[in-house]
């Protein structure tokens, strides 16, 4: 087990520490990971996933999200293979943006418009813009904690930040309307916007949910001073329903942004909105040297349909709640207190009695050398290409797991990554 | 020849215009363009565009850049498809990540580093964002309106922009170091960093180049007060040389930020920088949902080979010095005196004589209706694959364009659209 091949990953590691800063960033980085988590990856097909040694795993990150039908989905690469021999980033956009905006605003209830993008900070940072631009207004208002991208406005690292990125942005408590109503007060007839991921999904801490009279209470609070509420649906959408997250709740946003899953891996997010922030839209200029790329606008028009006409979602939702019901099953005969928070399809699982994260780190470490890439720390991501054979793997990698946590759990070494120890802290403080 | 097709193109339009804000947005938009000027394309091969409607064209503006080598170039698109075949989107990067930052900090003198993104902006603005970080100090020097992005930092519309988005941004003339010695001033010891594009390339103006004791003044203005200099290669980057632009004049910069050609119209782009600035890069958290897909990058090493092995650059800039001798001895024939500005292989035509631009536009459209897709205010970008036959197409249809405009000029109609004034304004006022 511990005998895996891991030598073309290390060699792969030293090369990018000598041209990459850190040799590697941002979130795919496995610095703040266990020692047994491959870095570099050599292939990927449906529910699977193969690191650079060659060994396999059933992937529950899904390329933290973009995975929703499965990697190489057959329909949506012959659509985006189609349209690659014609053209992609051209002198203009192709017809496929026309269909994608038709087809995208017509799952959406709220949205009579869309604008296509890259990343989802393109998205989420189009969304502040607009509702500045929407009212003349300044002050956006943010849930502690919760994270809309790694702009200078957002990113969750202060380093070559300066306070002028962030002055006008007001933080108050998810799930807390109290909390809300006085940053709104604080804001003092200043107010352009208020952002709201679909639940709350920090990184190192449990997940939750809103309650719908939170939601509600949201959607009134912008009423009422005029300020557009942004659902940020880039971590989540298309996961818990095939209408904007919200909707679950009774609630229809002015804006949403929406990334990741959009065309199933094909690089493109989006800024959805109602027909009252459209002039404001409108007046902004925003664009990216690929945003009128073709291919990704293809793959969405094919993602979208299946989407729209397939029970990927109800498939899905009853995987993740077996894997979960499973899990849990699991851990209780092994005598383990575990939380899984969140949807089943976007499972965050942590443990009990674990300040460090030493036990959580081993289970996931364990389940990876077991060929199941189960996170510790980020929530994850199930796909619809889950199949039984894939599930079984599953459990019975996630028992063999417990069974080696059991047996290392009075000899485990505490943790020591600094950088870990100040992100518990910082949730814990959150 | 204006009763060209474009049935299609106008059906679009029309749909776009219900769910896009405006119908379209960003720098591939048409609003500021003559009629003639198709915003939907089909296809796209070597040097060549054909729009929604068929009709096909010589491109010179080769999707605003990335097409350096030829639209659908086969080695290009063969390293692409089977990395595809692979993986794209992953939960980690792929040994292509390694093997591209490996080959492109080779090629480029100052680096020793390279971080990839997705958009030109996501580049400059983790320039700025790294600079401040290496310093703790917080003034970036920009020449006036330069373009350096689309993010709040540095877009050109000001709408739902704040003061405080750019309020550590300090202004000085491209190619005057004593205006940038007066900024250094203005920033009284609280400088991060200098942006600097290879020459100065702005919509509605001449393009002009800075001489080599400017980029050696501004080198030893950022020595002298330990800044960095940034030197903004998406537009210019490899259509100049294999290098980066200023090593031209003797220059090295600490960072430059890269996009557009690099993965020749698969979406990347990248931020390289010396040895001096890897710590601060290392400390900033940045990251996109698609930053590491391994199709771009797979791309990029393929671009990058060919542009190490062949002569793509002295046949590009030969072509282009031939189109621009041809159209500049057909001006002169037809009686109008034009400048040509910029390396011919970044050509500006602008002419004498036309203060509303509306000389200019009608024979842009004119060659357009000859399907030579030339840009009446945009620099434009030339293709390493053009052939003969495009060359002949190109000077045919620029020396009837020319005829057009001689017949047509007694009775040509004022420019009438209130933006486009307005950028001929602010072009005079810079």
């Amino acid at each position: 087990m511990t005998n895996r091949i891991n030598s073309k990953n290390r060699e792969l590691v030293e090369r990018a520490r000598q041209v990459i800063p850190g040799g590697m960033y941002g979130h795919e980085s496995v610095a703040l990971l266990p020692d047994d988590f491959p870095q570099f990856f050599g292939k990927a097909e449906g529910a699977r996933l193969w690191d650079v040694d060659g060994n396999e795993y059933v992937d529950y990150m899904c390329a933290f999200g973009p995975n929703l039908l499965g990697y190489q989905h057959p329909v949506v690469e012959q659509a985006a293979r189609a349209q690659a021999l014609l053209g992609d980033t051209m002198t203009g956009p192709s017809e496929a943006m026309v269909t994608l905006a038709e087809d995208f605003v017509g799952m959406i209830s709220h949205a009579s418009w869309a604008m296509f993008c890259k990343n989802g900070s393109d998205a989420t940072s189009m969304a502040m813009v607009t509702a500045r631009a929407h009212s003349g207004r300044r002050k956006i208002l943010v849930a502690k904690g919760a994270y809309h991208g790694a702009s200078p406005w957002n990113t969750p690292n202060l380093k070559g930040i300066l306070p002028e990125d962030r002055a006008h942005i007001i933080y108050f408590e998810y799930n807390n309307l109290q909390s809300l109503a006085d940053a709104v007060k604080l804001a003092d007839g200043d107010i352009a916007g208020v952002f709201a991921t679909p639940f709350r999904h920090e990184v190192f801490a449990d997940q939750t949910d809103p309650s719908a009279d939170y939601a509600k209470g949201v959607r009134k609070l912008c009423d009422d001073v005029d300020a557009l509420l942004i659902v940020d649906e880039v971590r989540a959408g298309f996961r818990l329903t095939r209408d904007c997250s919200w909707s679950l709740l009774g609630v229809e946003p002015d804006l949403s942004a929406w990334g990741k899953v959009l065309g199933n891996g094909h690089p493109i997010s989006a800024l959805l909105g109602s027909e009252k922030a459209r002039a404001a839209a409108q007046s902004i200029f925003v664009t990216g040297s690929f945003w009128f790329s073709a291919v990704p606008m293809a793959a969405s028009v094919a993602t979208l349909k299946l989407i729209r006409e397939t029970d990927y979602l109800e498939k899905m939702i009853a995987i993740a709640e077996r894997v979960r019901a499973g899990i849990g099953e699991q851990a209780a005969a092994h005598g383990f207190s575990i939380r899984q928070t969140g949807p089943a399809q976007m499972p965050q699982i942590l443990f009990d009695e674990d300040p460090d994260m030493r036990v959580g780190y081993h289970w996931a470490a364990a389940c990876v050398r077991r060929g199941v890439y189960m996170h510790p720390y980020h929530n994850m991501f199930v796909t619809s290409a889950l199949r039984e054979e894939d599930i079984r793997k599953t459990l019975d990698g996630t028992d063999a797991a417990f069974a080696d946590l059991r047996q290392a759990l009075p000899n485990l070494e505490p943790q020591t990554k600094p950088a870990v120890l100040a992100r518990i802290e910082r949730a814990r403080a959150a």
